[in-house]
């Protein structure tokens, strides 16, 4: 591993662009790729970020800009975050000291960063979709580039690949498809499509056709025959065993041309795969079997803990993990003691085990965990006939992948008001970037009738709040927690049925009222010192529940017309938290329409995407850090 | 067609339930398929209705209800409009009358209307995900049920039915996946999973293996065989064709036993293939080929056109649509006329097209026009590839159905800030009911950045709104229309740009300003001799932009504490139009502390789901009438 430290990049400091690349033999591309490894296993300790799969894909990588004409040809990288070595080939190699951090290099790709990158891509199974538009687009337009779409098996799970996949094969466009076969998605135990469908013994046909030309053979063993026809009977034998033994037949039934298995690790069979599909005007798959992590023993043999880390010692085998508890470990370690005393809670995630923290759950109670692959929609539904028939389902799902579920909540949970309780992850803001802000939760889960939308200030308010929703099991449930330490994260006390929809006082002070929604709460109280120094008493509100809003606390403050209030959540302004108080005061107006209120000012994120960069950053930007928000407070606060 | 003015339903009125089909003999089921069919056709004919989809489930829910005991066993219709047949089986019969209209019969399926109904079910694609869901509860809870899914083979395109089928595959429950495969989605021409899984051309390994074996067959003619030999040959080339003419091989890759095709309207075949399936413990698809409208010759030949109809009378070839110009109509005529001057333009459908009235773009711009099925997720990330490439993508897309899109409207289109045109019919009430409510859109889609959301008060701005979109290609553009006849539909003028971002005073008046949206503008106008007549002169402005907000008018208006403002919308309250209002007034009053304002009161639709019934009906319900509205005008106007 001692050369790992120095790595002699000879061939890969040579290349600006993918034109340098073109230059090299094929041995040279074999050696280029050992530096590349080698400079992304460097690149990633010191930073973090995704390894597993940028390790896994060096050689698809160097193929395709081999044998491809980027940017004029189109490489679209479903999920942006496997595409290091494609940054790495396009003249951002220096760039990587600055991976993930505010300014720097996007750990994602992004058109605003570089022409070699196609689009946009943080969330998963978009890139065939983008493939289709694309090729129409060219086609309409008369012009003449390849559109590639580097798709994991993972990805493919996704129902919105499955849903371009098919019409590709209906309008039979030219499109590649890169299908990177890993083996593996995000999380070990959903299996892919391509490992569903591996599973041979459940393919009657195959084993049917199989016995049937077995018996033909033993049949014919004594006649004499022509050596054609025994080579013929072979090679039925044969193509039934390999067309059945990959994913092959599945895809050209749709109308897609299948060609593979091919080693995804040997550079020479990839670039000889790629120039053998490079001019069919036909949709075509390309299946390229990959190891994650490869290259990278400790990588190799756990890739889901090496999937995405923080900064590690290469020659350490363990990434050096913070042990500090966040809001994941403290929601995961509700569900699994209420699971304890609730024999009726399952647990659902869509591909997101490891990061939800959730695979303790899974490893605790097996039978009663559910990992349904990249697919949101799926999971909100199955939840709903999960609750419709008796049980507890608690859906873990990131803010910003509760986006692809949106009908599902409304229309398959909310209207019949089952109870469903989501474990909203990563609400706010989080380091990856625009594609995965979650920021606006607040605002739609709002306006869904039946829905109850909360948000702890800590851990053991989180502890409660799902324990309580267990035991109410009155409607669908939204508790909300961000991407975070968790405050209080240690702490453990019984669980306690929370009232919480009546809202807590956590400072009681005059003049100015702050509502502070989730992770807001600690901020304000973070604030609190600076307020006093200014000279101000706030008074600081745990509002734990959007929706339904505590009315008997609003009345006795937006009623007093000599107090001033501030709302703050770590959402969009647009029709958030603060937005339903504005409207709760706008709808007492009308029954009390002489009585004067206190005025409400709103913080939250304002109307823009928000790019990556550490948390701490992004807040204090968006006006939200304890400081921030004390200007803004005291602003308020001085105003006549 | 004389008989079918008096139907002779002996066998029918002798069923209140179930129990009492499963007393009859084959030949009786069969003649009771033809007194249904008899009786849809009245029933539908009186009331209007999903016609064609319901003569084509005639033979399939006698078997299921002949064969499987529900409640007991749960029979999931995807899409409930197909359920009509069940529910005059299960006890509705008489209620037909009252079909689709205000607290009559419900035209979807509702567990709260029937227990024979195991869910809800408006939109489509889901009841696979509901039926895992509910076989994963039935076996943890240790009961003991079949799990049915009633799938047609449009709903079968839309992604998470995949998902569902994927994940199916993988834990191996007790699910029966009925396949009503009747060729044919909504509309016509986008193929549905089974029909390109037909495509046998494309199916490269099918045409090879057959070339073999025919070979071989040729190569062994002189050949003194064992008849045997020459059998099993024949067997393997007939199994080889019969699975690669239906979709059962790749069912069967994916973990799910196939079986099928079947007769769809054979009913002692239906009632014989659900007996084999029945104790089978492995999920299992049995695929069903019927027709739609089958046995009602104009539903026959015109399947599209009988979809859902509005009364008619039987004897009578058409149906009696109304000649009225709605929205849609103006949507799509626009869309064909500026197509005529914008050759880069191109419009999507998501299985609409009829409903949208876009088949016409399709006729009159066939290379243009993609109908992607039930792919809405799909096709809003197409667009945002075509428009990444230079296209002028417009998405027809119910508002309804954008939900399903949510996540790909945010993260494939506008964070690139790409120009993709939504034109978003059915905005606001529609008389289906809660599943198809298109009153979230403006909430959620003002939360999201360079969005621009409009609302057009008749159709010659709808066209100009489109047209302005169109030209301008600034970034994405959501435009909403109801379900509508449109004001000033069959009026015409040349193209103009149109500012829209500037609000229109349509009535100049003192006192009370009415800020409407889209719809309600035409509402406001008509409640205005109401207003007059108690004594007030409002003004009434046509606030057609959402996102951004007219500034100088808000400015206008809201700092004039002499006057008091309503707003108009007809979406729900909770984040929307009036939210915005009162979001900007609240920010306003950070800049200008001291200014008074006028007051603000939001009349839109309540945190509640909204039920079936004339549109007219429940925009009264709601509040949103011209006899509404003037009440609540007048109220607020009188308030000291």
């Amino acid at each position: 591993m001692s050369t790992l430290l120095e790595p002699r990049a000879s061939l890969l400091e040579a290349i600006a662009g993918p034109a340098d690349l073109k230059r090299l033999s094929l041995p040279e591309l074999k050696a280029l790729a050992d530096e590349i490894r080698e400079e992304v296993i460097q690149c990633v300790s010191r930073t973090g970020g995704h390894l597993a799969s940028n390790l896994g894909i060096v050689e698809i990588t160097l193929g395709l800009h081999y044998v491809f004409d980027s940017p004029q040809d189109k490489i679209l990288w479903d999920v942006g975050h496997q595409a290091y070595v494609h940054k790495m080939l396009t003249g951002r190699r220096e760039q990587f000291a600055t991976l993930r951090q505010h300014k720097g290099l996007s750990g994602f790709i992004n058109p605003l960063e570089s022409e070699h990158d196609s689009f946009i891509a943080g969330h998963s199974s978009t890139a065939t979709s983008l493939a289709v538009g694309m090729a129409i687009a060219r086609d309409h337009l008369g012009e003449d580039y390849k559109v590639i779409a580097v798709v994991g098996d993972g990805g493919l799970t996704g129902g919105m690949a499955l849903e371009a996949i098919n019409h590709l094969g209906h309008i039979q466009r030219n499109v590649l498809i890169i299908l990177n076969d890993n083996e593996m998605s995000i999380s070990e135990n959903l299996g892919g499509l391509s490992q569903y469908m591996k599973r041979l013994k459940q393919t009657f046909f195959y084993s049917d056709i199989k016995k049937k030309i077995d018996e033909i053979e033993i049949e014919l063993e004594g006649v004499k025959l022509h050596p054609a026809i025994r080579e013929l009977i072979g090679a039925v034998k044969r193509q039934a065993k390999e067309r059945f033994e990959t994913p092959g037949i599945v895809f050209e039934k749709l109308g897609i041309n299948y060609s593979g298995p091919v080693d995804g690790h040997d550079v020479a069979a990839v670039v000889d795969a790629l120039q053998k599909v490079k001019d069919r005007s036909a949709p075509q798959i390309l299946h390229l079997v990959t190891q994650k992590g490869k290259g990278f023993a400790p990588a190799e043999q756990d890739a889901i803990k090496y999937h995405g880390v923080p900064a590690f010692t290469p020659e350490k085998v363990e990434p050096d993990r913070p042990k500090v508890k966040t809001y994941s470990d403290a929601f995961t370690q509700a569900l699994i003691d209420i699971a304890e005393v609730e024999p009726h809670l399952v647990a659902i995630t869509p591909a997101t085990a490891e990061g939800s923290g959730l695979v303790r759950f899974g490893k605790a109670y097996p039978d009663r965990f559910f990992d349904v692959a990249i697919c949101e929609q799926h999971a909100v539904t199955m939840a709903a006939g999960m609750a419709k028939q008796g049980l507890i389902p608690v859906v873990s799902i990131y803010s910003t992948f509760l986006q692809r579920a949106m009908d599902q909540l409304i229309h398959d949970v909310s209207i019949l008001n089952l109870p469903v309780i989501f474990g909203i992850d990563r609400g706010g803001l989080v380091e990856d970037g625009e594609t995965h802000q979650g920021v606006f939760d607040i605002a739609y889960l709002r306006s869904i009738p039946n829905l109850t939308v909360v948000a702890p200030k800590d851990a053991l308010e989180l502890r409660d709040m799902v324990y309580t929703a267990v035991m109410e099991r009155r409607g669908p449930f939204a508790i909300r927690f961000p991407r975070d330490k968790a405050v209080n994260g240690d702490a453990r006390h019984p669980f306690e049925k929370l009232d919480y929809k009546t809202w807590e006082t956590v400072n009681a002070g005059h003049d100015i009222v702050l509502l502070a929604y989730g992770s807001m709460v600690a901020t304000a109280i973070e604030a609190l010192p600076l307020l006093q120094a200014a000279g101000l008493d706030p008074t600081i509100v745990n509002a734990r529940s959007c929706k339904p809003l505590d009315e008997t606390a609003l009345s006795r403050f937006v009623l007093d017309p000599s107090l001033k209030i501030v709302t703050l959540e770590e959402g969009c302004l647009a029709g958030g938290f603060g937005a339903a108080v504005l409207e709760w005061a706008a709808q007492k107006r009308l029954s009390a329409p002489g009585a004067s209120q206190a005025p409400v000012a709103c913080l939250g994120i304002p109307d823009r995407f928000v790019e990556h960069g550490a948390r701490s950053i992004l807040l204090d930007l968006n006006g939200l850090s304890p400081g921030k928000i004390a200007d803004f407070v005291i602003k308020i606060a001085r105003h006549s």
